[in-house]
């Protein structure tokens, strides 16, 4: 459906003094969306039209479009024109609205319903700015091309189309350079885990994991009955010097080069090295577990670990989860050639990857430059909702938490003030029963310190700028409400 | 494209006497087609348009459309008319042409250049004859309405959707009642596997796996480290009597039910409830193989070993691969209630089921029936094909090989004659240079007897019945060319 222009009038009567046009069409523009008048996939009418419409200049109606397409409520999709999305963004609180029609009523509540995420979640990407419509063409087709061969057979190791294309775009984006062959496509990074204690079954094998780290990892390894250590973090990553001399040594070590998880600072060069040799010297691997390296703001993001050395002892672990999103389920392993066998026989027999449309699919996401045209604008719009959550911090919570903004990922630690400590689990709590989901620090301790043990996730993916401050202040009022420790 | 009706005229002169209208134009519709002077998904003249050109009944030719249409060459979408299969059939041999255009050179070497399965593979089911473009439309519906929840999460059990309707088709078809929530997807029955030998791994846990018995299932069990213990089959199935008394339980006891894989006769009424019994008072669990549980020729299908008890020690292992196709890589588990948070925690951390679309989009294709009727479809197609092997085997082979028919299943097992053996492995290497691929009964032994260890697996799913003669002629070649043993 094309949207008339008569329903985006500007009610300029009703236009407070003082606000822009383009602030004003926005806002309306917003709300429509919002509230079902425009629902998903309706066509916006082009920018001249518009502005003629309204006695606006053009530049003034693509300002605005432009806007609201980096806030994930239009999509642009070339000459075909600009469209509501398909998905609306997350969390997002309906503006009061006029009586709807059925057929809005359906629609909208049906999105109210299904929030996405909650404020402060960690994980879940900014889905609603994903390209869906280039998604869904490239996905009908593979589905609608699919030879007697595809059907016929899905190769466990992953697609051969989209190993090559992940290894083009890791030598590219990640300094990565692997031959497709060394590429085995998983059913996301839980998928990897699962075909890594496959190959290293526990309790003969021995797992090193950062501590504070990424509790999944932990658990996972865990539950495959591993032998797992948590080894100590400090300011340039893990800190496992004292553990050279003596113990046994592990199997797998997991790190969390980029920027670790949680604290979020990067593994320093010094230490990537004296850690590679110290797996040569072990005859240990190194998992390199990149899940958002895509991702830093600062400066142009440290090339990988496993980049370091051609074919050294590294298995680069990456994911469409957070690039893409989490419901593809598809990441992948990077693995040197001594292992590479054995890690191809367990893919076949117990772990092989997901059917071949949607890894087709993928395929062609990357190899037409659709993932690195929608890392590039994530990039951005993730730069400025991390912008508006420190701020909102820095303004409304400093007298409660305290941040070190790092360089990259996907989200902020804030830590408890001094004098101001609490249980972090208390505090989620109070905070979910408000409809926010941080993530309390302490879950990512095999063992909790007495000190530096408490603090908060707070994932800004989902943030929208403009609820910044207000979901800050409603984190603040569960932080008081909690006890002082 | 449609076809125009001269292209399909019969060339009434050049028609030999005795042969029927419907066999000639039967042979020149294979023929065009396989020649690629009928490209893929080429609209057909209605029958009635067609009768009018050719001077023949209207039923004549709706006869020939369904007879190519069981064939796989032509599908018909309904209303919408018949239309030239976008997948031809596996390793058809292309008739003789008259030159042809670049466009459909193109098409056809492409075809030529992918046989999708040789003659005699087991394992692969008759994918020419999927209804693909009713698959396609599932999966692009599915891709185009994905909402923000869709994409920013997949539930790592499965979707909701296709488990409720996998849990409503099994009680239909296999008899097997379970709650959807007992339902848990995987990544085909390799996944399946995957997700049991993390729940229960080795070297602390004990497979009992049936010999002879799947090569498939004794490998992934091995590899993973669990102790496995192969177990004779008689006549009834799995004969564990001798090792109820003596002897280490078993935690997973692995059985082909339905068919036995390879020998094809079904567990038997009196060995099902003892094995149920026995599970019971060991604490051990039955895994219920049905790799093929709905094709059965003679008589209904028997209902599922799991569909005696209800939750009784029993988790069914379902696939998708053979009744529907094996690129797609989705299976299942029905478990029973007492194992089910331990094989969901598993598949969270370790082995999640793959992104949404396919998922969804399958359980359309279940929930609206596209299933049953395509099992009924192909029911009556390998029926046929069994038939037409049989025969061929009866009439060309009777020297060298000895059938037992058995009632269902998507293949055949032959015997050398007593006085006529060979080494399998010997005439399978001898087939594959002619491109025909038996499997070897003996990879079904972990320990190969000297007796009755030795013979030919013959799948007939893509075994064309008007090249059953011929292929079993060429598999006879490669049999007499191997030294007798």
């Amino acid at each position: 459906m094309t949207v008339p222009k008569n329903r985006l009038a500007l009610g300029t009567s009703r236009r407070r003094s003082g606000e822009s046009a383009h602030g004003a069409l926005s806002t309306r523009l917003r709300s429509a969306i919002l509230s079902g008048t425009l629902p998903p996939n309706a066509r916006l009418p082009s920018a001249r039209a518009l502005g003629l419409e309204l006695s606006l200049a053009r530049g003034t109606i693509v300002g605005v479009y432009e806007r609201l397409e980096s806030e994930g409520y239009l999509v642009a999709r070339g000459a075909a024109g600009t469209f509501v999305s398909a998905c609306l963004p997350a969390g997002t609180t309906p503006a009061p609205s006029p009586p709807k029609s059925q057929g809005a009523r359906r629609a909208s509540s049906k999105l109210d319903a299904a929030p996405v995420a909650r404020s402060f979640q960690v994980g879940v990407p900014a889905v609603e700015s994903f390209p869906s419509h280039i998604w869904s063409r490239l996905l009908a087709r593979h589905s609608r091309r699919a030879t007697a061969r595809d059907l016929a057979r899905a190769d466990p190791c992953g697609d051969p189309a989209l190993r090559g294309a992940i290894a083009a775009y890791l030598a590219v984006s990640r300094g990565v350079v692997a031959r497709p062959e060394q590429v085995i496509v998983t059913a996301g990074y839980q998928g990897a885990l699962g075909l890594l204690c496959a190959a290293f079954p526990g309790p003969q094998h021995r797992a090193w994991v950062e501590e504070p780290g990424y509790q999944f990892t932990r658990h996972a390894l865990t539950l495959a009955g591993l032998r797992v250590q948590p080894i100590p973090v400090d300011d340039e990553g893990i800190a496992f010097a004292g553990r050279c001399s003596n113990g046994p040594s592990p199997d797998l070590v997991f790190v969390t080069a980029s920027h670790q998880m949680p604290l979020g600072m990067p593994l320093s060069l010094a230490r990537r090295l004296s850690l590679l040799a110290f797996a040569r010297a072990r005859a240990a691997l190194i998992v390199e577990d990149d899940y958002d390296g895509e991702f830093h703001y600062a400066s142009r993001p440290l090339p990988a670990l496993a980049s370091l050395e051609p074919d050294g002892p590294v298995i680069y672990a990456g994911t469409f989860s957070k690039v893409m999103f989490p419901g593809l389920r598809l990441g992948y392993l990077v693995v040197p050639e001594g292992v590479r066998e054995r890690l191809e026989r367990v893919a076949t027999l117990l772990t092989p990857a997901s059917g071949f449309a949607a890894q087709a699919a993928t395929a062609d996401f990357l190899g037409e430059g659709h993932l690195a045209r929608h890392v590039r604008r994530m990039r951005r719009l993730y730069a400025e909702r991390r912008e508006a959550l420190l701020s909102a911090l820095a303004e409304r919570a400093s007298d409660e938490l305290l941040v070190t903004p790092r360089g990259g990922g996907l989200l902020v630690l804030a830590r408890f003030a001094p004098d101001r400590q609490r249980s972090d689990q208390d505090v989620v709590r109070r905070a979910k029963a408000l409809r926010l989901s941080p993530t309390p620090l302490s879950v990512c301790f095999s063992h909790v310190p007495r000190r530096g043990g408490s603090g908060l996730l707070l994932g800004f993916a989902g943030l929208h700028p403009s609820r910044a401050r207000a979901e800050v202040d409603r984190l603040v009022s569960a932080i008081v409400a909690s006890p002082l420790v």
